[in-house]
């Protein structure tokens, strides 16, 4: 029990935390065994809540918790009990293994219990999803449409109503609510107001008072962040690289800056607001007030509007897929555009690395369907310009969540504060 | 003695350890206190390293050292006689104080104990200086000449010889060699090898294998880094905010990021490359290869020829000392290229802080001096580009060390660590 106790080898846990300490030891040495099957995956997506599945390992037995953790089998015994109880963690059947004796029954993260809620408000776009203690995807909508017209209340009661329809079928599935986070493309405070988002027009938008009250958002935490910060921490937590640069291409270009495994928030939370990067001091003019941005050169509307995609009578999304035909087909205008739009992007992102030393480019949102013809132009300016790239590669990748990293990182990071804290669910008990 | 073994309140110190952190404890106790007279300033400059003196507080004596720290009276004694062996502390005459009783004697960091060496290697200039513990600069030598023509094995070779000037007279100011920490303007391995510095020319140099066998350096630690990095721990270590972009202007121009207190060195060490941003994509070449670098628009070189002053028979001292005044008596011509550079300057950190979001951006090297004309044309173009600068002003500063800030931070640096782990000091005993 005392090396059981210890956290970094050498400084003991006091009783009262002990209990909440090994809860934890134990539930993250079963969240990092090998994946099984703990729901069905109904929507296709999976994000990597659990940590880095050691490739190749063994689901964990309680008898190989107590060899790996130090602590004895009654006391694991105990704590599983417990997981299992609080539906974070089910028994498998046992895999075969070498040697004499019965095999012993595996453990891995329930797929049947606590679930986060992910929301995400764009400007052309409101999403929904819900993600299981294993990372799955279970369930997950999106309705396009402009969000611009209608004013704050607006939107975030229709997104509160998107989110009591896929509440309802997480329900159904017999998953439990953990939380809800909610991805706005704009400056949000610690305290959930959305202090500027100038796609959507918003400014100073309280959220948690404008949606109190409101049953599906009830009863649980509710927090709000940058699309693009929730987006980064869910490529981080699906077997991401340590540090990296996302960048979340939509109507606007937000970034989420990952460095050594932790998200860069800044001096006061607004970092990442990469569409606002000069490209060239006196290009034209931005909705922002100063003129060059990167919005103006890479942004959706930009690159849909250069390939003559723009007011055609099509929906966004329908112009987005309708360019990506265009660039299989070869069509010269699509490949014009793209290529112009990764130049400005790698312009710039190039700068990001000179600055702040990252190397890996990851290109979310709209960019992740784009990849392959925006990526070559982005290397191209990153290894002309970046002043180590000539001994060490930046590597430019399309997010591995896709266009929805933003709301399934959103859904994720409510079941990751589940797996961080598996003692305060358990106390009835929310993240 | 069971509170004064704790850490953070709640996690015990085994005994092995516990001198060691009760040495740090009683010895910040004592830094943090106000700042006296513990060596002449015999240079004119101070850097932070004690931490920020409470202002208008009193000199701890022992008493109030046991009394703030939970430590006995006895063991605080013990502690103290320790540091005041080893030199790392001074008494020096009673406060006066209210009540009964006889004054206690009040206890300083020494300013004739451990001091650290400073040194810088910059395109134009040599630099070495020694600050001792109280952060007071003792001794400060600065040759100004072309390092480009010699080779990286010349140029050591100098600057090990004006070590070796620099540590003869700290010996006979009585001070003891802590060690020595080197600036160089460019990329910088954590084994000190300089992968890249383009403005001297430099690529792979082994500092260390270079200078191996210099009596100058030998004897106690060397360390290599970004002429930048030690300028912004400098600045920090000086009342600096603990959050702000430091900006290094000289021939090249580099940058150090402090976030939170802590410097951004980025995913391989190479953050801050602020010269290589794009101002323009298609602007002039730059010796890296590139084109529309800060550096061809705001480098030194390209101020002095904007304002007429290259080429004309000056050292770039001499030539920046011009400037300076031509801009002093509001020549068009020298406030033209100020203002100039100062927007492109102003571009380029206009895009760190929407990237990075810190609110103070401190100016060093020779953009110290230039601040008053470079500073206005900066915080334009920040206010007008910056998303958050409407409700979140930027302060834009001259660095409070001036030009000199990367060869004193850098001997800071040194005399932070011995602060940082007095114990390896006393044992005979380097940092």
């Amino acid at each position: 029990m005392a090396q059981a106790g210890t956290r970094s080898g050498n400084t003991p846990v006091r009783q009262a935390s002990l209990r909440e300490h090994n809860l934890g030891l134990v539930l993250r040495h079963i969240a990092t065994g090998p994946p099984t099957a703990g729901g069905t995956d109904a929507a296709g997506g999976t994000v990597g809540t659990g940590g880095t599945a050691a490739a190749g390992g063994r689901v964990p037995s309680r008898a190989d918790i107590a060899a790996a953790t130090g602590l004895t089998r009654a006391t694991v015994s105990a704590l599983v009990d417990d997981l299992i109880g609080g539906r974070l963690v089910t028994e498998v059947a046992p895999t075969p293994r070498a040697g004499a004796g019965r095999p012993a029954l595996g453990l891995v993260l329930a797929g049947n219990g606590p679930a986060g809620l992910g929301l995400e408000i764009n400007v052309d776009y409101l999403a929904a999803c819900v993600v299981d203690l294993t990372g799955r995807v279970r369930h997950r909508v999106v309705h396009r449409a402009d969000q611009r017209p209608a004013g704050p209340r607006d939107v975030l009661a229709r997104v509160a109503d998107l989110a009591a329809a896929v509440r309802g079928e997480a329900e159904r599935q017999g998953l439990a609510h953990a939380g809800t986070a909610l991805a706005v493309p704009g400056l949000v405070t610690a305290d959930g107001v959305v202090r500027l988002a100038p796609n959507l027009g918003w400014r100073d938008v309280d959220v948690p008072a404008l949606v109190h009250g409101h049953p599906a958002l009830a009863g649980a935490p509710l927090t709000v962040d940058n699309e693009a910060n929730l987006a980064a921490l869910g490529e981080l937590h699906t077997a991401g690289p340590a540090s990296f640069l996302y960048v979340s291409g939509e109507i606007g270009i937000g970034a989420g800056i990952v460095l050594d495994g932790a998200l860069l928030r800044g001096a006061r939370g607004w970092s990442g607001e990469l569409g606002h990067v000069a490209v060239r001091p006196d290009g034209p003019p931005c909705g922002c007030g100063a003129r060059g941005c990167l919005e103006r050169y890479a942004g959706q509307d930009a690159i849909l509007a250069a390939a003559g995609l723009a007011d055609r009578g099509h929906t966004a999304d329908q112009a987005v897929a309708r360019l990506t035909s265009l660039a299989e087909a070869a069509d010269p205008a699509a490949l014009r555009a793209l290529a112009d739009a990764g130049s400005a992007l790698g312009v710039t992102v190039a700068g990001v690395i000179n600055v702040l030393d990252v190397d890996t480019v990851v290109l979310g949102g709209v960019y992740a369907p784009l990849t392959p013809w925006l990526a070559p132009a982005v290397e191209d300016e990153v290894n002309h310009r970046v002043l180590t790239a000539g001994w060490s590669p930046v590597t430019v990748r399309a997010s591995r969540l896709g266009g929805d990293a933003a709301v399934v990182g959103a859904a994720g990071s409510v079941v990751r504060a589940v797996l961080d804290r598996p003692a305060r669910w358990l106390a009835g008990g929310r993240p």
